[in-house]
């Protein structure tokens, strides 16, 4: 593994750090029980696992008893909307967004094929569902309303908590994928009014196939996988002991310094966006200006392919739209959905930073980014 | 974790071998891209799945390609059993045994209880299956048999080869739970003539939190998860690299010395055994004398509760059942099924070595058992 371009993907996925894999390493090693067994290597196992579990509570601001332990974002998306639907089936109606994953949109159309209904909302030019509406909803016919907290490939913030008081008022249970939101912004169960939320470890430098979902204390859900009693029967396998663990300590960091981190993310990307925005006539950013990731940037340059224009800035690795659909050559669903015509929207760039990305970096890729854009302009 | 008694309960879990882990590390430290982004670190990640699936394959004797990679036993069990359901409706019939693990009976008794006709094939004595009860199975009316290769609990190995040429000539699809068989014993898919087989990584040296399920090519599957198109869209999410690689290395290894291993445990599995058959008047095999785990050894020890045994042996940890279930207090379901009764059954130990076993520890094993019996039966 020699060639190292820079990395700014992180909102594909993110390293895990070295302290996190420095927490779970005890559990690759010695620390192998099953948690389920009745005897020392077992409880050692257990332990660590609450412990894994009060941590992550603690950043969601929630009680441990509520995160039910998964395999990642897609099984909790799953897990939240499928097993709601399993265990409330009386009001056949969903609510979410044109802008929601697919781990989000499959479950939902999977429900819409068997006579649910579902109100797709839209999202405006900056890629985000309008309060007003949320009005226009008829909430009473709602069972589940699932609106991502902020999107993959805009970094754009949704207006959860908004959508979660009207849900409410009227009954219906609220879940959001706070997959990329997590470890970036501030999440906090009771502000945001959620009934189920979606955490997914490998975006928070936690490890890939992990991930929780909060289950707000009497909200009604059925498990989708079924066999032993783990998880409270939410969520049966032996436990993940160590990436659960890992998962624990990359929330307890990010509880830290979740702020002073954002700051410093939305700086250089800031920087970024200004040195691209001075030498690129017409760059325009995909995305509100204001509530977004701190670490998101994603841009359509004028009059170039995003693909060609970051085969051509090889010092730096970044996407065109979410890693989970790589392999198209059509333009971001996301994108389209905000108004975007085709054309442009193949133009686009996602420029996702993360604890890593340092000032340098940030202007070396700029510097990149700008000779590759010139480049092909250019016709060279 | 100054504490360390001797392990002997490798049905429950098994450490990852220090191979296994040196495996791994790369890929939860510089190896951390998103199998699905189209840069090197994506690329590399995917090559790496790719490596071990071939790696599955060459153990179980298929094409990688046949090879899924899940969260583990419970999810390729409910995949395999759930997802061939969904996928085949027509025949609504299932076959599967009274001994199988609750990943199994859960999904079956789910389906039951929507109308699917379950046979339900009785054990032994010995805790297997009867070849002879094949034949009554009407089998034109089955959709899929499930049937464990080798059982958790007793190690008993089932005639699932026999099982699979009744099914399959009657246009039956078959599945096995091989997570307590792969690496323990030969298993290859095309002599069982199974079209589904279930792997779990943490019964056979790698992490917990990863499987696999083998699906024969052409073999009707739907998936349980929705979402993005990985792993072909039969199981779709972020892929688990590192984990994944691990169980790759752990079947590469299991590959180089399955038979050798499996004699070394059967030799000190029979020392232990006829050491405390010699000094424990009445000592009673649960399982099969010769088709069986190398590895397992299931006891009844008359006069006593075989929790109150373990619990006076200090210096080592074994199990009265399964993992899953160790909260309870009942005899085990298997030992039960077998015809034993109830008060005999609750003298039951399950003794299950591995790879770490040395004979000096067997012999101390054994001496600490008969100290505790004798003092359990002396009423010290």
């Amino acid at each position: 593994m020699s060639e190292r371009p820079l990395y700014l993907d992180h909102n594909a996925t993110t390293p895990l750090l070295p302290a996190v894999l420095d927490a779970m390493l005890p559990w690759l090693r010695e620390g192998f029980g099953n948690p389920s067994s009745d005897h020392v290597y077992g409880r050692r196992a257990r332990d660590a696992v609450e412990d894994a579990r009060a941590r992550v509570a603690g950043l969601l601001g929630c009680a441990p008893a509520e995160v039910v332990f998964t395999s990642g974002g897609t099984e909790s998306n799953n897990l939240a909307i499928r097993g709601t639907a399993l265990a409330r089936p009386e009001r056949r109606g969903l609510v979410t967004s044109v802008v929601e994953h697919p781990a989000t949109l499959r479950p939902v159309e999977l429900l819409a094929s068997r006579g649910w209904r579902v109100r797709w909302l839209p999202v405006d030019g900056a890629g985000q569902v309008a309060e007003g509406d949320l009005e226009a909803v008829p909430w009473m016919q709602v069972s589940l309303a699932t609106v991502m907290l902020a999107n993959n490939e805009t970094g754009a913030v949704q207006p959860v908590a908004a959508l979660a008081r009207r849900a409410r008022a009227h009954g219906a249970l609220v879940h959001t994928d706070a997959a990329q939101a997590v470890g970036r912004i501030p999440v906090d169960v009771d502000a945001l009014g959620v009934d189920l939320l979606t955490v997914a470890g490998h975006k928070l430098y936690a490890p890939k196939g992990v991930g929780a979902l909060y289950v707000r204390t009497g909200s009604p859900l059925a498990p989708m996988l079924l066999g032993g009693g783990q998880e409270r029967g939410v969520r049966p396998g032996t436990e993940n002991v160590a990436s659960i663990v890992g998962l624990g300590a990359a929330c307890a960091i990010a509880a830290t310094d979740l702020e002073a981190e954002g700051q410093r993310q939305r700086a250089l990307r800031d920087i970024l966006h200004a040195r691209l925005a001075a030498a690129i006539p017409g760059l325009a950013l995909n995305g509100p200006a204001e509530a977004r990731l701190p670490n998101t940037l994603n841009l359509r340059f004028p009059g170039v392919n995003g693909r060609a224009l970051l085969a051509r800035a090889s010092g730096l690795v970044a996407s065109t739209g979410a890693a989970c659909h790589a392999e198209g050559e059509q333009a971001s669903a996301v994108i389209r959905a905000m108004g975007v015509p085709e054309a442009e929207a193949l133009g686009s760039v996602r420029l996702s930073l993360g604890r890593g990305t340092r000032e340098a970096q940030v202007t070396q890729a700029a510097e990149q980014l700008i000779a590759s854009w010139t480049g092909l302009t250019a016709g060279k």
